[in-house]
């Protein structure tokens, strides 16, 4: 339920916090990641834009975390490339309703909020100290 | 969190709901749920094909529901247009993965079950039988 953007996100920023003390080029990331490199440049301009990841220049560049993986919340990220939208308003204009919203758009707006709560209590971090099998983003050990 | 032609799907289902034992056109329900009519044309299709919908032709025909509003769930509707995608496979396509998802993948298919649950309790009729000030898609009373 989070866009393909949003994907490509996290999966940019969970590869940089595996590889702290280092920064890698764009074109790294899209294979590291394999999101098409054009689609991952407009995501990394984006990350830069919302402070989670810097930018680096000249020889040994590229883009590393601003802070460490435990400060990054995972909501963090999904807002910064295609934020999560509550409905505040009713979205048919209607003027009688304002903020108080329908059973409708009520329902709509609690499971969202749903949502952004279980992305907000994960950090990038959280990902990282995951115990499992698959480790993000590489092959698993035969 | 969920797009904009299942909350259209959601207003057409909810407006029939609440007018039992009628039919209405594409054009009706266009004004009452203020959704653009060629793009309510296409979600009404979508609800016919997952027979959420029936289309009686002729002399005061139009659309109305097959089931009865506490037999509908939400899920089924957004479902039937732009249905929630849960991660069966490693994204990626990381062959060792296959279907043990990463810590990243299983925390945003872990999200994206609990919007679905949040659908799939929820019925049209619970939509309806909501108390509130303001009620779906109409003006509120003075």
């Amino acid at each position: 339920m989070i866009s393909q953007t949003a994907e490509y996100a996290l999966r940019a920023v969970v590869y940089l916090a595996m590889n702290p003390n280092s920064a890698f080029t764009t074109k790294q990331i899209a294979i590291a990641t394999r999101v098409p490199p054009a689609y991952l440049s407009k995501v990394m301009q984006l990350l830069v834009k919302a402070n989670i990841v810097r930018s680096q220049r000249g020889c040994g560049g590229g883009f590393c975390l601003v802070n460490e993986p435990v400060e990054i919340c995972t909501l963090d990220v999904v807002n910064a490339v295609d934020p999560i939208q509550r409905i505040e308003h009713c979205p048919l204009g209607i003027e009688s309703h304002g903020t108080v919203l329908c059973a409708l758009h009520r329902k709509i707006d609690d499971a969202t909020a749903i949502l952004q709560r279980s992305f907000a209590e994960t950090s990038i971090q959280d990902i990282l100290s995951t115990p499992t099998k698959s480790i993000p983003l590489l092959e698993s050990l035969k």
